[in-house]
């Protein structure tokens, strides 16, 4: 089934320890959709400015993802974000952001977008998260990111925002924030009863725990010795997720845990190299092949 | 299989951000020998001063641990700690630490604990737990644990240890220290280069990876929404996963792996009171039932 996200297009400039690279492609609907491409059809809804290389839209459309929704407008720039990483890989700072073109993005979906039936809510304000609601009322599945910023800045839009979605995706620190418990057990069933059905809460490299009214459970991360650049994990975690739930057309508790699983082993190829750079090395078969050895290690 | 465990025998005191509890009972090889219990006959050697209370060796025999070699030094004074945790319950301050007779701990090991084929080197100075070494010449598995303390001050100390032993148990903050590597799957193989054919990396409340010449992997704590204390849990941890192996009589990759998730769930319930009063309710059907669940969280 045809799976839709809305979000950010942007141009990263990434700091690591070893090495750092100006102006890559990232934004969290870009890292979302390649990695959703595995499993199901994705189209994209965003925005750019006329300093975007036309080749990452090439990049994404050879990967069969669908560009119709991602507008240019011309005399306008590019969403930049700079950020630096400590050396333990799992803390980020933000050196800077330009919001540009991102910040006064209204998404008017094209009509044949309106009939997917899965819908993921990437990185953006819950007003525009909500707007974009509006023009799915038959999505069968609604799922969002959130972050901190709309937590501290806009929290009331954000509360009415969870009513009206299946799903919400966030890290550790924003559910704790959201909630104020430091017990992510107790934070992860507090923001599912703030209204969406389910909750994954993100770790990064100590992977993600899942909350629903009958269950609670933790998957670690795929362990690699290779972290070069953890930006986008989040992302891609929620793009195989989706993207497999997208694939079986349900999201049962089983279908959910084995996309959660799925989402682990996709974001630990993402961190394997900068931008999408690992990702464009690998094919399904490779995720089959880590999951493999992912569904051996939690056997005993 | 008899397990034998050298290490320290206090008195804590702890602050939580709910509550603070004064000399109650602990220590690493407490702590351990309780959790062991559950699993395989136990000897625990250790020393107190005259100021411990009778009632805590009571309550150890009770659950019939061999306390025959807690030595008892009139005059001197039991090992006190201090600690402090923060709101998270994960990151912890040492705010008073008196080592007291626990400074010039000795271990002489009485003749038939000598025969034990199952060791474990709780907290204590890797000269001291190498003493022990050379008073258990027949051990079939050798396991320690270390700590920041005597990687800072006993580094060439602990590398001799290290080459001594079958398996070592560390924090993830000590694995760092100890290899300068801030990434947890290399860290882990480079303590294993430095001799032991194991490690086992606590990583808190995101759970334990394990290292050998074939095999890595994680396994995520059990999640909990009641943390009262956290005190003791890594040894706790540590009395599970080798009460077990020396319950089954082996160390195959296989037992390795079930040790581990026992590990995971003895040290699961002692973080839910102070000292060894969550441990104190339970019996063996309650960590089967509770490994179960585990069991069932990591299946899909």
């Amino acid at each position: 089934m045809p799976l839709l996200v809305v979000g950010s297009v942007a141009l990263d400039s990434v700091e690591t320890p070893c090495e750092t690279r100006e102006n890559v492609l990232g934004g969290s609907a870009v890292f979302f959709s390649y990695a959703a491409s595995y499993f199901s059809a994705v189209r994209l809804v965003g925005v750019v400015g006329d300093d975007w290389p036309h080749q990452h839209t090439q990049l994404l459309q050879k990967q069969g993802i669908d560009t119709t929704g991602l507008q240019m407008v011309p005399g306008a720039k590019t969403f930049r974000w700079r950020g630096k990483y400590q050396p333990n890989m799992n803390d980020r700072e933000t050196l800077e952001i330009h919001l540009n073109v991102f910040e006064t993005f209204d998404p008017v979906l094209p009509p044949e977008y309106r009939k997917c039936k899965y819908l993921f809510l990437a990185n953006g304000s819950p007003i525009t998260q909500m707007k974009v609601l509006d023009q799915m009322p038959e999505a069968a599945l609604k799922v969002a990111d959130t972050m901190d910023l709309w937590i501290n800045l806009q929290r009331d839009e954000l509360g009415q925002m969870l009513r009206r979605i299946d799903g919400l995706v966030l890290n550790d620190s924003e559910a704790k924030l959201l909630t104020g418990d430091e017990n992510l057990v107790r934070a992860g069933h507090k923001v599912r009863e703030m209204g969406p059905k389910f909750v994954v809460i993100k770790k990064g490299e100590h992977g993600a725990m899942f909350f629903s009214k009958d269950e609670t459970y933790v998957m670690p991360a795929f362990p690699t010795a290779r972290v070069v650049d953890p930006t986008g994990a989040g992302d891609s975690f929620a793009g195989g997720m989706m993207g497999y739930l997208a694939e079986k057309g349900n999201a049962t508790p089983q279908t959910l845990k084995e996309a959660l699983a799925y989402g682990i082993i996709v974001a630990s190829f993402n961190v394997e190299d900068f931008s999408l750079d690992r990702m464009k090395q690998i094919k399904r078969a490779d995720l089959e092949e880590r999951m493999k050895q992912y569904r051996q290690m939690l056997s005993f």
